[in-house]
C-alpha cells in the first residue's frame, strides 16, 4: 500500500510512523521542511511528495509561504490520501486537489470538526472514496516532534463517509482497525455537535481557566497536579484552535453559555453560603464521573 | 517517634504508611472502622487509638455517629499528632482535643484551607505547636484504598506555622523532608487565597463542566483523554469539598466570577465570529502555559 500523508503533525506524523512499521509506502509533504527531513532521516517516510511544500491558508501565519500544492501525480496513485492539516485549510485542498483524487481508492482528512470537510469534498466529487476522520487523539502538544508509534491503539476514531455504503467507508474502517483504533461511524453534523459538548467546550474551559490564572499573576508551575490537568490544554496551538472554534461556533457558543449558567449557580451558593447547594452540586459532579468505569486513573 | 494520625484517608493513610516504612510507631483513628482494619492488617498501624472512632461534624454526614473523641492519653503521649480529617472537622477538633494536646511536640492538620484551623489552634492554647500543613497532593480519590506509600515524593507542601519561630515550626519542616516533600513556608490567609486560585477554582470549574456535560446528556465515557482529564477532579468528595468551599468562598467566588468574565469573551467572540479574538486569546493562554517548564506531561 502506498500512503500519501499531507501534514507530518500530531496526527499525520503518527499515521506516518504506523504505516512504515506495517511495512507500508509513505509519502509526504508539510509545510516544515524539518519535519519532512526528519520524517525521512528516521525512516517513516520514503519520499517527499515533489515540489512538496504545502500552501498555507491565507492569512499573516502563511504569509511567507509560496502557497504551492503538493504534486498531483504521486497523489493520483496513493491507495489512501491523508490530509492531516488544520481544519480551515483541508476544504480548499479538497477542492483544489478534487479532481487528481478522484482516482485515489481513500481519501481522508483527521480534523476536530467533519461538516466542512464533507461539504467541500461533496462539492469536488468526492463523494464515492472521502472519507472524514477524527481519532480522538489530540493533545495540547503538536508537530512532528510530538507524533509516535500506536497513538491511536484502543483510542476512539469518528468516521463520517460522503457515501455510508461507499467502498471507502469500508477501507476507512479497515485502515483504522489496522492502527488499532475503535471505530465509530456518525454523520457529519452529529459529529461536530456531540465534539463541541465532549473536545471543543474542555479546551475552552482550558483556556479560560488559564487566561484567568495568568491574568491573577500566578503562573502554570504554581498549580498542583489538579490545576496542572486542568490548565493542560492551555497549551494547544492556537491556529488550530480559532480554525475549530470558528467552524463549529454555534454550538461551542451554546454550550459555553451552559457551562456559565452552572458557574452561575455555584457563584450564588458560594455567595450565599449555601452549603445544601454546593453538596448538591459537588455530589451530581460526582455521580455523574462515577456512572460509567471509563476513567483509568480511578 | 511515635505518631497519632486522626483520619486514614488519602493524606492520612499516606502519612502513616510512609511513617510506619521508616520504622515509626503508627496509632490511628478514622470514622471507618474497616480503613483502621486494614492498616492494622497491613501492618501499617501498630494500634487504634482506643474508643477510636472519630466524632465526626454535626449535620446529616456525621448523625449516625457517636461523635466520640479519641481517647487523648494516648495522644498526649505521642510525637507528633496529625489531623487529617475535613477541613470544617478540624477546628473543632482542636478545640475539643486542646488541653490534651498542648504538650505535644508538633501538632499538624492537612486540610486545603488553612486560616480556620490556625483561628481554632490559637483558641486551643496551641500556637506554640500547632502547624497548618497543605501536601498539594489532593486528588478526585479519597479514602484508605486511595492512598499509597511515597505520595508527598518531590510534591509541595505549604507550612503555616502558628508562630514561625516555635520549635514546632522547625519540627514540621523535618517532618515532611523526612517524606520526600518540597516545603514551602506561607501565612495562613496568604495561603487560603492563593489556593482559591489554584486549586479551589479548578476543583469548582471541573464540576461545572461535569455537570454541563451531564445536563447535555453527556457520559464521561464519551471524552477523549482532554475532557477526561477536564473533569477529573468532577469525581472528588463532595462533603469535603462543601467544607473547603464555605471556608474560602469569598475568594473562590471572586475567582469564579473571574474566570466568568474570559467565559464571557471567548463566547463574544464565538457569536462575532472573531477569528483575530480567538486566536489572541489561546495565544495568550499558550504563552501562560508555555512560561515555566514545570508541566510533566510536555
Amino acid at each position: 500500500v502506498t500512503a500519501a500523508v499531507i501534514g507530518l503533525g500530531l496526527i499525520g506524523g503518527s499515521i506516518a510512523r504506523d504505516l512504515a512499521a506495517l511495512g507500508h509506502r509513505v509519502l509526504a509533504t508539510d509545510t516544515d521542511a524539518h519535519a519532512v527531513a526528519n520524517a525521512r532521516r528516521e525512516g517513516v517516510v520514503a519520499a517527499e511528495l515533489s515540489e512538496g511544500r504545502e500552501g498555507s491558508a491565507e492569512g499573516p501565519a502563511g504569509a511567507g509561504d509560496a502557497g504551492a500544492v503538493p504534486v498531483t501525480q504521486e497523489l493520483a496513485g496513493a491507495d489512501v490520501v491523508i490530509l492531516a492539516v488544520p481544519v480551515d485549510r483541508a476544504p480548499s485542498l479538497l477542492r483544489q486537489l478534487g479532481p487528481e483524487l478522484r482516482a485515489v481508492p481513500l481519501v481522508m482528512d483527521t480534523g476536530s470538526t467533519k461538516a466542512a470537510a464533507l461539504r467541500a469534498a461533496s462539492e469536488a466529487g468526492l463523494t464515492h472514496n472521502f472519507v472524514g476522520a477524527h481519532p480522538l487523539t489530540g493533545d495540547h502538544r503538536s508537530g512532528w516532534a510530538a507524533s509516535g508509534r500506536d497513538l491511536f491503539l484502543r483510542q476512539r476514531v469518528y468516521l463520517c463517509p460522503a457515501d455510508p455504503d461507499s467502498r471507502a467507508a469500508a477501507l476507512a474502517m479497515t485502515f483504522w482497525e489496522m492502527l488499532g483504533a475503535q471505530v465509530e461511524i456518525m454523520d457529519a453534523a452529529a459529529h461536530d455537535r456531540l465534539l463541541a459538548w465532549t473536545s471543543h467546550l474542555p479546551q475552552l474551559t482550558a483556556t479560560a481557566l488559564g487566561l484567568t490564572l495568568a491574568q491573577a499573576g500566578h503562573a502554570h508551575g504554581s498549580l498542583g497536579r489538579g490545576g496542572a490537568d486542568m490548565t493542560r490544554l492551555a497549551g494547544s496551538d492556537a491556529d488550530m484552535w480559532t480554525a475549530i472554534a470558528l467552524q463549529n461556533r454555534d454550538e461551542i457558543a451554546l454550550a459555553v453559555s451552559r457551562l456559565q449558567n452552572r458557574l452561575d449557580a455555584l457563584r450564588a451558593a458560594l455567595e450565599a453560603g449555601d452549603s445544601e447547594m454546593l453538596r448538591t452540586n459537588f455530589d451530581a459532579a460526582r455521580r455523574w464521573h462515577r456512572d460509567d468505569g471509563a476513567d483509568p486513573s480511578s
